[in-house]
């Protein structure tokens, strides 16, 4: 039997079929149209199922289940959408919708869940019960694995490190909350930090990497003038670690999994971002003579998406 | 059969047989002698285990199993006890000396995850799959239960909720960070913000009720004084409920159990401080229009040491 993964994202849908040994057979995508109405939504995603099926030369009743993983939260027993803001959904009934087009075992599930997962069962974690994924990108993502499973919480709700509070009376979040995690650990805090040093101290690489245009300043920017030395770009990228290995320590703190997945657009510095932190979060664990979890960078990437959510069920 | 719970103490060590319906059937206990070589200290234990079994009028092959709870970590595969400040334990084969005066199965855990099963076999949280517990106290304690069992972590180092960093740059801690979410929602945090508050303010009820010796001022003072509407005393607890939402709420984004126990010292104000916690702790949850855990408070008191102890194996 074949299972197949479906990645919905903001600007495009992939579906991949896996086999027993988690390859992926055949891959196929479709643009993400969120002016259709959800009915629709639901049959483009179907018909993508269908179409990655015959693509590797499959009938349909070789597919054992469909997992597709969302930029938002869903409920496990009864397959609704909670939230997929990028999607437009609020509370739509993803799981019956689908199943009264296919009679497939279909589960939904949260993006960083799901790219979790992938990581645990394919990907730098695999062979281990117990993982932290952590996603770096304009925000912080994650997903939590307890023995070998995906652990979201009782009502759907967790695994949100993101808006843990970090920083009491902190900056501003965009979720109405201050000193949220993400306001300090994600690319779009690292660009907010080296603005704000640039704003003090122009003479800096950094500016001269973007043109002298201060809105230009990426997270990549901050990295590659750090890898230049710039004395700066060092500063600033030094606090950034600083923080991530607080956030990092927490997770050890709190949950001590066998490892810690770092992943995401920011974990593109490889070895840059992950030598540094590895050296600096062990003076935040309180047991920090004990064996201690881990921390390693995601492998999966683009793919994590279809390998997690075929893995769902 | 029966199983026996012990609850290692600084001051004192309590034992207790339970029947298979987790009724206390006998109850025994001995003062802690931390002089005493680790070796006699276990014997004592041992001896201990003997009497209680002996007192509830039983002969040991009648007894399944031992649980042991430490103020401490320990390893769960080889019974070594990492550290046991109070004991004075450091590295100590705790499992190994225990096995080789008394053949019964022998379980040791850490005293705040024993607390949490106790009330999740036999108390407010019975019944639930998932819970957090949080004793508030000197520090903050904390133990993880998921699907049924704690979560100790994988190298037995989490559940460490008190040392989460909660303030960037905060408060210094005991434990040589900053910011540590135990500085925020211990007792001994309420008792330094209401002296710092008295220092400012000394026109208060708090500084009448301890003859005015700032010195004096406890946990209950600031919660008396607030129940009998002292400004200063509502103003004080007010910011210490918002901290203690706070760090609910973290838990709530992240891990999203059934229910959070708050047990503990600070715990004995009862509706005083669970009624206001929980009408605060939402506004920090991110998905706050859903289903959230339940926060309860603990009921199973002195006694949960020797209920989680008997049900660790």
């Amino acid at each position: 039997m074949f299972r197949i993964g479906v990645d919905v994202g903001g600007t495009g849908i992939q579906f991949g079929v896996l086999d027993e040994k988690l390859n992926i057979m055949s891959e196929y995508s479709i643009p993400t149209v969120t002016s259709d109405p959800f009915s629709n939504q639901v049959g483009r995603i179907v018909d993508g199922v269908l179409a990655v099926t015959a693509q590797a030369g499959l009938s349909k009743d070789k597919i054992s289940s469909v997992g597709v993983g969302i930029p938002g939260i869903a409920n496990q027993n009864t397959g609704e959408v909670i939230f997929c803001t990028n999607m437009g959904w609020s509370h739509v009934p993803f799981g019956e919708e689908f199943r009264q087009r296919l009679d497939i075992p279909v589960r939904i599930e949260n993006d960083a869940n799901v790219a979790a997962l992938a990581e645990s069962v394919a990907g730098i974690s695999k062979g281990t019960s117990s993982s932290v994924f952590i996603t770096i990108g304009t925000g912080i993502g994650s997903g939590i694995i307890i023995n070998g499973k995906i652990w979201g919480g009782a009502h759907g709700i967790g695994g949100e490190l993101g808006h843990v509070i970090f920083d009491l009376n902190g900056y501003p979040c965009t979720c109405g909350n201050h000193g949220c995690l993400e306001r300090y650990c994600s690319a779009t805090a690292l660009i907010r930090m080296a603005r704000e040093a640039i704003a003090r101290h122009p003479d800096t690489l950094m500016l001269k990497m973007v043109s002298n245009d201060i809105t230009k300043v990426e997270a990549r920017t901050v990295i590659d003038a750090a890898r230049e030395e710039d004395p700066l770009a060092v500063e600033v990228y030094a606090t950034y670690i600083d923080y991530l290995a607080q956030a990092v320590a927490n997770i050890v703190n709190l949950l001590d999994p066998e490892v810690i997945v770092i992943g995401g657009g920011v974990s593109k510095a490889g070895s840059f971002l992950i030598d540094p932190l590895r050296r600096r979060y062990t003076k935040y664990v309180l047991y920090n003579d004990q064996t201690m979890p881990k921390i390693k960078l995601a492998v999966c990437g683009a793919k994590a998406g279809i390998i997690g959510a075929a893995m769902l069920s």
